[in-house]
């Protein structure tokens, strides 16, 4: 009997070995597979963009497609990915920009308005009222908007789209940046980015409330 | 006797094949820890800074201790947390700065150049020039400047610390911002972002190559 219980030893040490040798593999496939089913979003454009036509992009839900026969190029660029980034918004959309006098921007933000998406915007008082600024159109829309009345600049250029993506970099929304300029925006989906920009976007939004503005601020002293 | 050598067969076996296979699943762990304690920097300093005195940080290596007796207060702020993050360079500090006329931050970037730190600074020609712009001491200190000639700006605002930590945001270095603007700055250990600002950096480095420069730029539109 005794051999007998050794070949069993044996066999049990073997297939015990054996165990220990697939089960981290086992593991680390399937880690790698979760990881494989959701990264989260992290993404740099770069500026100035090529200009492409955005038409595609910004078509009213419902109308004709636009199958755009105009000369531009109708490819990516770093515009219509940040248009996508703000695009994917369906809950709520923060805003809190410098200048804002891109048209396709605008649009951008007027589109998710009318599909019932949240849209707050916080703005420099010297900036919204200059020619081109979109912040009239937005507010003719019904879009809610405050601004600063301080010394300072609210000189943020940041978004933050469903609470969930951190947009935010050097660039101003305005033609001349987005065409012309060396700019950098990060697109992050990033919980803890997030919460401490949103901490700031409310902030600003309370302290920027109408019931606090005066009509004759002081005069700001020149950049 | 031969159950005795069965005996040693089998423990030997199972004891060298138990080794074999638990040692790799062991040393994973043990990198695994070390990774989850050396956690990647991250942090984001929101701007006005409150106004701190500098003079404990900015002091040059050797000097007595300056025992600043100024009204000041001498605690942290959004700036001393920043000129912490750019005096931590110890081979290398590459700057993308639109504005640069902070004179705390101009002395920390000096400071880092006397110590042998390689910095590079790209900035926007049209700035540069302007008064208060620490431009013209960087380079009277030997430290390499290049500036672009486009029709554009090169509206950056960002710097890398020993290709290894981002520093970026809405912040353009003069004390207009860092004390009375709305401003944003993220301080990212992060290997990817890292990678594609240098990339963008030494783009630009090349591009704005003196032997390029022309005599006679077109003029910029205005902003």
């Amino acid at each position: 009997m005794w051999p007998l219980r050794w070949q069993v030893v044996a066999a049990v040490a073997g297939g015990l070995a054996l165990a220990l040798e697939t089960l981290p593999t086992v593991l680390r496939w399937l880690w790698a597979g979760r990881r494989r089913r959701r990264r989260p979003r992290r993404e740099v454009l770069f500026f100035p963009s090529q200009v492409t036509c955005t038409e595609a992009l910004l078509r009213v839900p419902g109308a004709a497609p636009s199958g755009c026969q105009c000369n531009l190029p109708h490819g990516e660029s770093s515009l219509s990915r940040l248009l996508r980034a703000l695009l994917a918004a369906r809950a709520s959309l923060e805003l809190c920009l410098f200048a804002f006098s891109s048209p396709q921007l605008g649009r951008a933000v007027q589109l998710l308005h009318q599909r019932g998406v949240r849209v707050r915007v916080v703005t420099d008082c010297d900036y919204m009222a200059l020619s081109g600024s979109q912040i009239g159109l937005l507010r003719k829309a019904g879009i809610q908007v405050r601004h600063d009345q301080d010394l300072g600049y609210m000189h943020h250029k940041f978004a933050i789209v469903d609470r969930r993506v951190l947009i935010t970099g050097s660039l101003n929304w305005t033609t001349q940046a987005i065409q012309s300029n060396r700019e950098n925006v990060l697109v992050m989906e990033d919980e803890e980015y997030v919460r401490l920009f949103l901490e700031e976007f409310e902030r600003i939004w309370e302290e920027f409330n109408p019931t606090k503005y005066t009509f004759f601020p002081q005069k700001k002293r020149s950049r």
